[in-house]
């Protein structure tokens, strides 16, 4: 397959009703064989008691981002760490989120994620580190 | 205000309608000076397209009750970091969080969180670190 | 092998001049099945100019420790990702780790770390990943 | 100060026998207000049993360099977190560190961490959070 169809199949695949991210707002926007790309669309649901999104929200951001990355770079894959840090809070109507390779392996891949809100502010950076798994 | 109260008036405040965590089935059911409790309701929307548990959807389970245990015992506070390991794919139909103090510090809160299933298997595992914010 | 004899065949190879752990003060005294345990001597070289036990001296006790009990019941491993939080400031005359598996997984294996000071207070916690390596 | 003093004070202060870091072979070789620098001169006691240098040293060599940027750019600090993943065997001469600001706040600084080689290969990245102490 070519990168755009990668890309096209895995977002088919992940930007569906009934899922968890695509329930609350994510989509994933654009997958290379450098990083990969996707927003969180703010909605009444997506805060927390203070106004704020929810870091909850942010955080199944990051881990669709970041995995589609990898399903589409290292193969088929679960998330073995979430960590990361909030830096500001996050407000919408968008937030973007990209997540890039710190390594790929043949077993774990690890990302990077800075998630940005419209006015290019850092809201929270992270690393996902995902293990491979082996198709039997 | 009594410990009771306490947990009733962050109960009210926390499970309601139209923030992130009720609306993805997070329950917080218990807080006092030990730990917290809370519950995640594993329902259509709470999948990923592997058809586990998402882990946006542990990590905003945890993010939730350990925010309620720093908020009573600590007070007004913002999460700083989320840290979380993914030990087990994760079914339904309910999933357990525990928070349970590290330190409750002066400005740093830091919980350790364990996510287990129905049958008492752990799922994940956690650290949550929370900055308590000084009302001006 | 029978368990004391790793323990002591693992001692052997760890707790032996010229190692960065051992030139600083690590001693692994334990390990068993359910978890290994070890000790940093804290001398005049272990401090940070603040005249406290330099957090990298933690974080060097905690690698070694929690890899042992990962070599002793999993085999052959480099640790893929260490995180500790530091939670009082850490004294000596010495300090003691206790690791303790989260998961032995077939290719990952995630140890509890509690680092404590010689009245049994609690100076740090982690988590420390290893990646089992296969034998060629 | 200018920053040429607040360096040069913070190098003596830091780059002096009897301390961890120093007795280890960090050296801080440049501190400004973007980033702070240091290496890692590897000798015989910094390689743990497989040969390799021990992590440890990277993660005393990353929290001496990255304090160091929050102590001239902040202020007295302490470690409050350090998180590392180590994605390459790590071998002399020399190891270099860079320590770059995600946030300098109030009360909490977060340094992001890249470690490289005399290849210029990325060895290890981090992030360590430090917790601003108010002179009294």
């Amino acid at each position: 397959m070519t990168q755009p169809e990668i890309t096209a199949m895995l977002a088919e695949y992940v930007n569906v009703p009934h899922h968890f991210a695509y329930a609350n707002g994510v989509t994933v926007t654009r997958i290379d064989d450098k990083s990969s790309e996707g927003t969180l669309t703010v909605g009444e649901t997506s805060l927390n008691p203070g106004k704020m999104v929810h870091g909850g929200a942010l955080l199944t951001l990051a881990d669709t981002v970041s995995a589609c990355f990898v399903a589409a770079n290292g193969g088929n894959c679960v998330t073995s760490n979430a960590n990361m840090e909030f830096l500001r809070p996050a407000h919408g109507p968008t937030l973007t989120c990209i997540a890039t390779p710190k390594k790929m392996g043949h077993a774990l891949c690890i990302m990077a994620i800075v998630i940005t809100d419209i006015h290019e502010k850092i809201i929270a950076t992270g690393t996902y580190t995902f293990f491979l798994v082996q198709e039997s």
